[in-house]
């Protein structure tokens, strides 16, 4: 059986990332998140916060992936221009949407009123439905096969919580682990061999210096566990047999 | 005076990230070296182990920055295939570099002998010059406007180390922080007008929730240092007639 893998693509949206202010956390944690629902995080841009930039990207990403999400620039600021550019990607207008605004205003009744400013968080390109968060007021957006984030990771998180279970997938990538205090360099034509002998399955090579000693970790990773522990069990013995002490798990 | 702003885009290739396994820190990590150097960092691309990915990439980025960075994919395993796709991208050959083969052999001298695995390291785009750095024995390649770095990012440090002050650069962007206990949707409007009546200013706004209380750091990016500190004063005097409180240098 030859599943279909689905991918994703993720576009981070923003001056700070690329100023170095902010060290980036969207990557790892929705990559983390798309491998449960069986989906593979495909590629990633970061990109300025410049519409013309956002919409090659946008486009680009979203024809050659079955999802696309962004993160970044959905905040009530001058610089915050991540549904402007998306409308314009798909050649729509931006509406005020009435949930969104719903919303906002209940968010901000104790909290000094729904502003212009705040107002613009209600915006959304026309055909938007929401991705409600428990963590504040701002909503993010569905539409088409685009999922519009915040930057903020703990934001970010929350909506990606709302939309576990949602999403059609493939099976999961599983992964298995194994450790050895050795040079990578030296094994490494037994892991191309070991890769070659079991289909389907990717083994990364992860080296590490830790203590004066030299080490890596060899993950491998499929859609069958099965393969993934027949390929660990192979990799374990052809370690063995060149006199290396293998560590299941990892070190 | 108009300066030239020169670009660099950064170009990440691995399997690792993307499966979230591993937390990039290379992005941060450049983009604070490139500002020192007088160099915007423009665009960044997370891509697979996969010569075609990579070669589409490449030469987009190549093609429409001053500079490329790659990080990741030159080691000795299998999945290290980043020498071979930048060589595919500028259809040279790939050849063994006499100099990075002598380091090698320096290096594994004591280490167990330059196996074929370890000769890979030695391998260079045809063209190609060695960025060497002092924590491992593998070089990385600068080849046209592309410098390839390992993707361990105390090693890529290193090699950034040995390239800095060599490449020509702009005026370095320069920054300063106001920090307020303010909703930044309060203030949106006053940032946007303060941002239009200083040229050449970007205002980043960066808001957060901390001890229970909503705050917001507001970073002035500049290549004028002059610009940069008219545009904090002017800044501070409406926020303070707006009955906030600015904390320079941020929160």
């Amino acid at each position: 059986m030859t599943d279909r893998i689905w991918t994703a693509a993720l576009l981070v949206i923003g001056d700070e990332i690329l100023s170095g202010r902010t060290q980036d956390r969207n990557v790892a944690q929705l990559a983390t998140w798309l491998n449960v629902q069986g989906i593979r995080l495909s590629e990633v841009r970061v990109v300025a916060d410049r519409e013309d930039a956002i919409v090659e990207a946008v486009n680009t990403l979203r024809a050659r992936n079955d999802y696309l999400f962004t993160t970044g620039g959905i905040g009530p600021t001058h610089d915050d221009i991540t549904v402007d550019s998306i409308a314009a990607a798909l050649g729509v207008p931006v509406v005020v949407h009435p949930r969104a605004r719903a919303i906002l205003e209940a968010y901000y009744e104790t909290r000094g009123g729904l502003t212009d400013a705040r107002l613009r968080m209600a915006r959304v390109p026309q055909g938007g439905e929401l991705i409600e968060n428990r963590m504040s007021g701002a909503p993010g957006i569905h539409i088409a096969n685009i999922f519009v984030m915040a930057g903020v990771p703990h934001i970010a998180a929350a909506m990606l919580d709302s939309l576990t279970g949602t999403m059609e997938g493939g099976r999961p990538v599983v992964s298995g682990t194994l450790g050895c205090w050795v040079g990578e360099s030296e094994v490494a034509g037994m892991l191309g061999e070991v890769e070659r002998a079991h289909d389907g399955v990717a083994i990364g090579s992860y080296p590490f210096f830790r203590e004066g000693r030299t080490g890596a970790n060899f993950v491998v990773r499929a859609t069958d566990p099965a393969v993934v522990d027949a390929c660990l069990a192979d990799l374990t013995d052809r370690l063995r047999t060149a006199g290396h002490d293998p560590v299941a798990g990892g070190i």
